[in-house]
C-alpha cells in the first residue's frame, strides 16, 4: 500500500469508506480541502441554515445538500458523506450519545446535511508564507476557546463563538491578516488580535478544547472563529438530533484550497 | 421641505411609508446600500435560502428575517420592510398580480424576508474611480438580459442567471474587476468580460429588460449577476406567493456601502 500521504481525496475517501483509516485527517491530501459536518432533521434546516448565513466566519458554507441527500455534487462527485468521514458524532438532544464509523443505519430520508469549511485551509496558507503555525511545532492540536462574542442567534439556535489562537511574530501580524482574509469561506480574517480578555478568555494556558501552546515574547496571540462553533450551539439548542464529524476526522474533499480563495 | 437628495435613509423610509415617494429610488441616499426584496411563505424559505447560498452572485444575502418578523436588525434599527419600499410586485403562482404600495394587509405570520444586495453599492465604487456608468450618461434603466448561465437548483428554484451590461474602457476593464470583487455581496466581480454569445446574448441592443446603451469603439461590455434573477426564477418555480420590491423600487438601509466592501 502506498503511504497514506500520497493518496488522492478519491483514493483516501475510498479507504475511509472500506473501514481501512478510522483516524484524525490533519495532514492528510495537502493542498486539498476538508470540511466539517453537520447532519439535521429537516425540521431544523431553515433554521441552522439561517445561523450559518448570519455567523459566517465560524458557519462558512462550503455545501449545503437537498434534503435527504448524501452525495456531494460541489465538493466532490463521488463522495458518500454517510461513510466517507472516519468518525461521526451523534448527539441527542444535545448530549454526545456516541461516535460510530459510518451513518448508514441511522439515515432519514429528511435529513439535511451542511459542509463547513475547516482552518486547515488557511493553515497551509500560512505555513506557504512562511508563518510557522506552533500548535504543529509542538504535534499539539490547535488551543480552542469560548468567548464572550455571541454568535447572531437564528430560530432555536444560539451561543457563544468558539475561537482558535495561533500566536503569530508581531512582525507578521498583517500579512496573517491579509493571507487569511482571502479564505472567507474558510473561517477568513482573525476575529481579534491581542488582548484575550477583551474576548472573554482569561487564561490562555487553559483553553476550553485542544491543547496549550507555547507563546513566546514577541508573538501576539491571534483569535480566529472556530468550525467547533456549531457543536457548542446544537449542546445548547439540544434538537432532537444532530450527526457530525467528530473532532478532526474531517471530510476531505477535491477541492483545492487555492480554488477557494478570493482576490 | 427638503431636497430628498439631502435626507437620510430614515427619514426617506419615513416620506415613503407615509405614502409621500411612490418612486424609483436610484440616486436618493447616495452612499448608503439599497436592497431588493423577495417574501415568500415559510414553506419556501429553506429551498430559497439554499438558492441564494447556492447562487451568491445573483442572490447576495444581506439579511434574512424571522419567520413573521417585518423589522430588520442588521440593516436598520427601525425599518418596517412592509411599508418603507416605495412599490411592491404580488405574485401569485409566479405570475404578476398587481403592485401595491404596501402589504401590512397582505402579511401573513409564516412569510420569510429576503434583503438581497444591489448593484447601486458597486456603481457608486465605479464612479468614485472615475469609471463612467453610461445608463447613468445616457438618463436610462441598466440593460438586463437572460443569459444561459444556469443557476444552481435548489429545491423548487431553478432558472438561468440574469445580467446588467455596463461598457467600460478596455484599459479600465481590470480596474472595474477589481473595484466590484470588493463588493460580494452587491454582486461582486463581473461574471463574463466581452463576446456576449459566449454567455448566450445574441443581441446587445435588445435588452430582456432595462435600456439599451451606447457602446463605444474601444470599450468592452462588462456582465454582471443581477438582482432581477430571483424574479425570473419566481416566474418559473411559481411559488403560491411571493412579493418583491418593484424594480428600481428598493430598500434604503443605513447601511454604508462601504461597510458593504471587503479588503
Amino acid at each position: 500500500m502506498k503511504n497514506i500521504n500520497q493518496l488522492t481525496p478519491k483514493e483516501i475517501r475510498a479507504l475511509i469508506r472500506k473501514g481501512k483509516w478510522n483516524r484524525p485527517t490533519a495532514g492528510l491530501a495537502l493542498g486539498y480541502a476538508q470540511a466539517n459536518l453537520v447532519v439535521l432533521p429537516q425540521k431544523y434546516a431553515f433554521d441552522f441554515l439561517l445561523f450559518c448565513e448570519r455567523n459566517p466566519k465560524p458557519c462558512p458554507l462550503l455545501e449545503v445538500l437537498e434534503p435527504g441527500q448524501y452525495r456531494t455534487e460541489f465538493l466532490s462527485s463521488d463522495a458518500d458523506i454517510r461513510t466517507d468521514i472516519p468518525r461521526y458524532n451523534i448527539y441527542l438532544k444535545g448530549k454526545l450519545e456516541t461516535a460510530v464509523k459510518e451513518i448508514r443505519g441511522f439515515w432519514k430520508t429528511d435529513f439535511v446535511t451542511f459542509l463547513l469549511g475547516c482552518s486547515f485551509s488557511f493553515e497551509e496558507a500560512l505555513l506557504r508564507a512562511k508563518i510557522a503555525i506552533r500548535h504543529f511545532e509542538e504535534n499539539k492540536n490547535v488551543p480552542m476557546f469560548i468567548t464572550n462574542i455571541p454568535c447572531k442567534p437564528a430560530g432555536i439556535f444560539y451561543g457563544p463563538m468558539v475561537v482558535t489562537m495561533r500566536p503569530i511574530p508581531v512582525d507578521k501580524v498583517t500579512r496573517a491578516v491579509q493571507i487569511t482574509s482571502r479564505y472567507a469561506s474558510v473561517h477568513g480574517a482573525p476575529v481579534h488580535i491581542g488582548d484575550p480578555l477583551e474576548i472573554g478568555i482569561k487564561n490562555l494556558r487553559k483553553p476550553d478544547f485542544g491543547d496549550s501552546v507555547t507563546i513566546n515574547k514577541g508573538e501576539t496571540p491571534v483569535f480566529w472563529a472556530c468550525g467547533v462553533t456549531p457543536q457548542a450551539v446544537m449542546m445548547k439548542a439540544k434538537p432532537d438530533l444532530c450527526i457530525t464529524h467528530a473532532p478532526g476526522h474531517m471530510f476531505i474533499t477535491d477541492l483545492l484550497n487555492e480554488e477557494l480563495a478570493t482576490l
